[in-house]
């Protein structure tokens, strides 16, 4: 029996439902969806649609301000911090980054990175390619899989930051608490956890997330940035990537991605709504106990490659006790409207993302594919 | 009388409509509109949206190809060119280019420009940030404003390409024909004109345009390179700016910006349907014919500075012969439905942009409200 047969015969989800288990673009909330096309797309009383709407004009400009200013209060900011609406993903922030935050002129040229998996190390690649770099720390076995130990980080002294990935998005890894880096400001790509849970941002010199997980649709990146390292020099940085320009111009020095701000501006206010990130926590907590239980519990059929403490609540990673199963398993958890569970293709396996859009009943529907399919083939 | 109460007072255009004159974001098609909530937020059979589909999947690659192939057969890009789909607008293009195009280690360490306002001085600024600059061409006289005389350029032989700004969206000046520079590469950025008329992309080396002009939303911009020039070494380029990365991994090379490519193949498909660049060309025509005229005819009421050959037709620029009155004629303007028709800030006066998506009544209506308002004043 091939894969097309299967696809055709499998049932979808025990509630007919389909779930979207992909790390990014993501589910957006029901509700969010469900207002998109009214807030966005029809014109108003003045022949108007959001998206038609100049950028340098009051009503995009009040959306962005709304928008900036209900992150910060989810998020709690504190005021010495400036938050940034840019166009592109992560990946710009991997050049950004060192763009912005090297003063060669003052001593600091060097990056420092804890290497977690896949995506702090193309982070590092990138920023090595502008700035002397330093591999601060890694997990030193192989499995399970964890973050580098947390113990006293001794920094270079010519270090202008130090970076981590808070949330391996590919690695299923997640840091339990966050290290001590003393004057060394601390930077965190979040793409796939920020506004998952509360973080507390003041730990932080400068956070940044790409929207397409959990706030919102591709090609916007949120940066979280310390004034005061907003007077580090970016002579190599394009103007739209000048984080202190960006401020000064309040994330419009040149046209930023306004339909991705104002989808952004619908999930924020969705999330204040649920209860903000507490809730969200707490709701993203049961979602991944279920499942990393439902892996755990499985006899070794379904097996989680992550230590427990450093498991990752919303890119929940495991893989087949009997590998040869992996490919029959992804072909019939699509037909059963459990999808895209594929693993990053360069680690291979199945993964889960739990962003906060996904409802519980998707989790259900998981797990209950995942009870039918090992009973069939263990 | 206080601008307020012009507000208040003020009946709506002759025909009760609205229309944004705006130099981008621009009005998108009816027919774009009509089709984009159906088209990107609404949930499939399989329970996703085109905005929640993973950037990986078929069915976003199967859109992409689709518009990138689309865009290629309305201007006709000759078939070593690629067609690229970036994050952001013109302004990363303004360090991008000069990160592509210049090759030190082949001697190629100049950037030429002409200087025909304040956009190309806005891509020379920036590119001096990476390049040695000459400005190889200027228009001498201040009025009537055009773009710099063609005949023979002398360019330096150390130089990478020369780039223009084929359409001045704040001056209103566009190009009656391209320079000939040789072997060197003419580079347009085409933000304000590409798709409004047929473009012979054979000309040039490279041609980009931000997608918030007649292509669709911010956030998008469109990059078509001839492919010898990909291999320069891009040594300086972050990794989502490098032409020759996104020439090969077809604009994926990191998560695009999905929802406005989406929004940018309805768009295309739109253009198709009405005929294709030919048609779009003898409508916009019409409409910039029906402005100027109505200029030119109001006894120096309204005044052009712009040579006629040299006119823009997407972005007219006038100003009224009684300085004076231009604050009353913008309040009046917005208050009778012809909107954001207020001047670049940098240049003040009145600008009226006339996209693709900008019906011919629309540009009535101005003509109608410039006639009324000139009957008042006079």
């Amino acid at each position: 029996m091939n894969g097309d047969t299967l696809v055709q015969s499998r049932p979808a989800t025990r509630s007919g439902a389909s779930w979207n288990f992909g790390a990014g673009p993501s589910r957006l909330p029901d509700a969010v969806l469900a207002r998109a096309g009214d807030s966005l797309l029809r014109r108003a009383a003045d022949g108007m649609a959001a998206i038609e709407r100049p950028f340098a004009g009051t009503t995009f400009r009040e959306i962005l301000a709304a928008a900036r200013e209900r992150l910060a209060r989810l998020l709690g900011v504190p005021d010495h911090y400036r938050v940034l609406f840019l166009a592109g993903g992560a990946t710009h922030q991997f050049s950004a980054v060192p763009m912005n935050l090297l003063d060669p002129s003052s001593g600091l040229r060097r990056a420092a990175f804890a290497d977690s998996g896949y995506w702090s190390r193309r982070a590092l690649a990138e920023a090595s390619r502008y700035a002397e770099t330093t591999v601060i720390a890694r997990h030193a076995g192989d499995t399970p899989l964890a973050v580098p130990p947390l113990g006293e980080w001794t920094l270079p002294p010519d270090t202008a930051y130090c970076h981590i990935t808070a949330n391996e998005t590919a690695d299923g890894v997640a840091w339990p608490a966050w290290p001590e880096t003393g004057p060394v400001p601390l930077v965190a790509d979040a793409s796939s956890c920020l506004l998952s849970a509360p973080m507390d941002v003041s730990r932080f010199g400068l956070v940044y997330a790409s929207a397409q997980k959990n706030i919102g649709p591709s090609g916007l990146t949120i940066v979280i940035v310390r004034e005061d390292l907003l007077h580090r020099p970016a002579s190599m940085a394009p103007l739209p990537f000048q984080y202190r320009l960006q401020a000064a111009e309040e994330s419009c020095a040149n046209t930023p991605p306004m339909l991705a701000v104002h989808l952004a501006a619908l999930v924020f206010e969705w999330i204040e709504a649920c209860g903000g990130l507490t809730a969200m926590a707490a709701t993203n907590m049961r979602k991944a106990s279920l499942l990393y239980r439902a892996i755990d519990e499985s006899g070794g059929f379904y097996v989680a490659p992550v230590e427990p403490g450093h498991r990752s609540m919303t890119n929940a990673r495991f893989h087949l006790g009997q590998a040869c199963l992996t490919e029959r398993f992804l072909d019939e958890a699509e037909a059963a409207g459990v999808m895209h569970l594929r693993g990053h293709r360069q680690l291979g396996g199945v993964r889960a993302s739990l962003y906060n859009a996904m409802p519980e009943a998707g989790v259900e529907a998981l797990v209950g594919f995942m009870a039918d399919f090992a009973e069939q083939h263990r």
